[in-house]
């Protein structure tokens, strides 16, 4: 399969949305996306977020959305807010390379731990990062403020 | 009581990291803190954080310590990753004063939402939460990968 593994430019950023919304579906919060294409591009322009991008034959069919935080336990790290392969190209390894070009980056960075979060019924993720060793913690939950009418 | 909430200057770092190390000792998570006050310097002298603190006769007593981040659904969030009072101070509204200007600075930035994480078993801290009308979320699971050795 002839992936190649990139950095997202502004001209992505239709298809990650698609992607973020794709992954909001399969984890019944379709109807919580309020951010809009647009938010993404003025956002992306003002370095709010980076992503990588899966291409296959001029296709974006997977990424992998992350930003520059900071852990008062650790210090620099980076939160994974997407991790995102379209439906029709699971099961090929493709989240792998991914997530292998992804911890890359953040240890080219300086940071000293990459987090982000699964839905507890979310089996084939967690299998997944159980597989690439990741330690999950089940005992914090979220808690939001939403700051908008 | 003569309280002053104001933001953190690079003076106040030492007095900040003993209050991070206070709750994450209430965390039962001291072992795991191994950012230094010198860490801190630099990484809030390069803004990777900020912080208001909680002043009373000279003593800083409480602090909010926080950054900004990003939500693919909502658009700029800001994360608030540590609230602490100091033992001595709780029961007094300090918590609801430093929460109340934290939530005012969040409006002040834009940002669509405010996110932070409870331990599940912090029910102080929960039941302030849901008194300010936050939303908690049961069913995600923090997933990390240590990029040090």
């Amino acid at each position: 399969m002839n992936l190649s593994i990139r950095q997202a430019t502004e001209q992505d950023i239709p298809a990650i949305h698609d992607l973020v919304v794709e992954l909001a579906v399969y984890e019944k919060a379709a109807d919580q996306v309020s951010a809009t294409v647009e938010d993404y591009v003025k956002d992306f322009s003002e370095n709010h977020f980076e992503c990588i991008v899966a291409v296959y034959e001029k296709e974006i069919i997977g990424i992998m959305l992350y930003y520059n935080t900071y852990s008062t336990w650790k210090g620099k790290m980076i939160y994974l807010e997407d991790f995102v392969i379209k439906e029709a190209y699971r099961h090929k390894g493709i989240g792998q390379q991914l997530f292998d070009e992804f911890l890359r980056i953040c240890k080219g960075k300086g940071a000293k731990m990459a987090k982000w979060q699964v839905l507890d019924w979310n089996i084939p993720a967690i299998r997944f990062y159980e597989k690439n060793k990741a330690l999950i913690e089940k005992n914090w939950w979220n808690v939001k403020v939403s700051l908008v009418k």
